[in-house]
């Protein structure tokens, strides 16, 4: 009788990509269905995120771009929420198992696992004759009680974001031949900064203690500014207004915006910015900074919580407010 | 400006159908994008499963069943390692937000997850243009080091599984309109029960704590007995000898081999069981039946393990060894 190993594609699969992935002692090298989590004496915070073919990365993504996008959707949630990276499931739906998409994935994953400290714990990797998905089931660890929710927020706290916004909706809209494609198309360096953006977000692990420690509500900026922000003032019972020229920009950004290649709603309504949006007692706001600093990531401050119970308002220079058709990426 | 909630098809779907299941205070209503899991002292053993339309369940399947099938296979991974269910989180790809799917599906998922203690915790709805997809990864609890590997196994050990074993494999034959269904056509009791089968399975909780004080080595055959316990058996280092005719079967199945409709081959090595293969050391086996006789779950004694490293061997009332062309179902 052969070896089951050899007869058997799926196990060879999972041996030969996936099992050096598997550094963890809780992974028992993926030879059991079932992995070990250690709380060590921990709050245990799972998130979960799907990609998907077509929908949330480009059929002719590289494949070691859509490894790093399905991992770091989940270790920005982790950081938003001030946990600390412990571990990863993934499951992925194939077409077939072609070396040349599988080895450069596992590669990338196996990269930013070491990178973010998250190591491949299990899986389940099933055929499909549809689309390529990516499903991840992350974990991270925050002190009892400690996890940073989204339900926090009080009337005075400031509100703030890491980063850029609006970058990689911009890539997206470069990468599909849109607008801002042609009025970059002789300024390859803003181009390839927007479109990695789009392919490659980066999580801000690095500000997960500072969040923690400093801000009372907290979330990442995945379907965009305005609708995640919604979300957290209904989750907290609170409104907010937010000043719009303090929304921080990339300088391809801020030029495309400038020339009126695209329009600022386009940027706080377009997905896939992976930032941090947190809330921020006024009290703690200097220490906040002084931590993010620290940290190396740049944060703005954008706008103030308000009691109310209305969707937060964007207001310009001159005290306009924006009119928002859409806030948010939705799927259905 | 619009209530965001309203406008936004995903946050009404998760409100509408998946709210009323996030019963655990750790879901937080599913408002937040993270879960917090407690670990209450104990080990998390984490799982993960996907089942994918056309590949895991069939297109007809009711929506309700293919609910009860993607928790289920992950509570029966939890069963053979011991552990108390903790909670799921749910990934869902859907091509549309239909309701006469959603329904259903959610209903049936809220049952299941009341009957086995296992509250939803969280999850992500994708879209997607392909198959639907359902993937869940399921948490339990064991006491510290207390988790059930497969590397256990030691020469001498009784080998038991739960249940009958086949029954799954004859469904998906008969749902496909193979032998099986023409042999059964005047037999709809037994035809529904096998079908049955296949679209439900019946994972086998009751029976954790049975295998977490008894058994060496364990896991849920799901993919066929021939090639789970020849993991099993790699992953110890060992070999198996195995009685053919002891290999519990329901009467349909039972019938269809007597009758030639199907073979033993067929019956070893079809997946979908979610019954228990476990490893008991001979002295603690009659501890066992009678904790398994008080879980209500029958369990066969169908073999023994023996050194070596070999693949199990399946050997007939005349001593004769099954010569198995596949031993269990690959995806590539």
């Amino acid at each position: 009788m052969t070896d089951p190993k050899q007869s058997n594609g799926e196990d060879f699969l999972i041996s030969r990509y996936f099992r050096p992935l598997a550094t963890d002692p809780g992974a028992f090298g993926l030879v059991d269905d079932a992995a070990v989590l250690q709380a060590s004496g921990a709050e245990i915070v799972v998130t979960t995120d799907a990609i998907v073919e077509g929908v949330h990365f480009l059929p002719d993504d590289p494949a070691d771009t859509v490894a790093r996008k399905a991992l770091r959707v989940n270790l920005s949630d982790l950081a938003a929420k001030g946990a600390v990276p412990a571990g990863f499931v993934l499951t992925l739906a194939l077409r077939a198992a072609d070396d040349a998409w599988l080895a450069p994935f596992a590669r990338a994953l196996g990269e930013d696992a070491d990178l973010f400290g998250c190591p491949l714990l299990g899986g389940d990797t099933v055929s499909t004759p549809g689309p390529i998905m990516i499903s991840i089931t992350a974990f991270g660890r925050v002190p009892p009680g400690k996890m940073v929710g989204r339900g926090g927020a009080r009337p005075g706290d400031r509100i703030a974001v890491t980063g850029t916004i609006g970058d990689a909706a911009l890539g997206l809209d470069i990468l599909k031949r849109g607008a801002a494609a042609a009025a970059l198309v002789h300024d390859a360096a803003a181009s390839q900064m927007l479109t990695g953006r789009y392919r490659v977000p980066r999580p801000r692990s690095a500000l997960a203690l500072a969040v923690r420690d400093h801000a009372s509500a907290a979330m990442d900026v995945s379907d965009g500014l305005a609708g995640d922000l919604a979300k957290l003032c209904a989750a907290s019972g609170v409104s907010a207004v937010i000043d719009i020229k303090s929304v921080p920009l990339s300088a391809p950004a801020a030029t495309l915006l400038a020339r009126g290649t695209v329009g600022i709603e386009a940027i706080v309504s377009g997905g896939d910015d992976y930032e941090i949006l947190c809330v921020i007692p006024e009290a703690r706001f200097d220490s906040f900074t002084q931590a993010a600093t620290l940290a190396g990531v740049a944060v703005a401050s954008i706008g103030t919580v308000i009691a109310g119970s209305s969707a937060p308002r964007f207001l310009d220079a001159q005290g306009r407010e924006l009119a928002l058709k859409r806030l948010s990426y939705s799927h259905f």
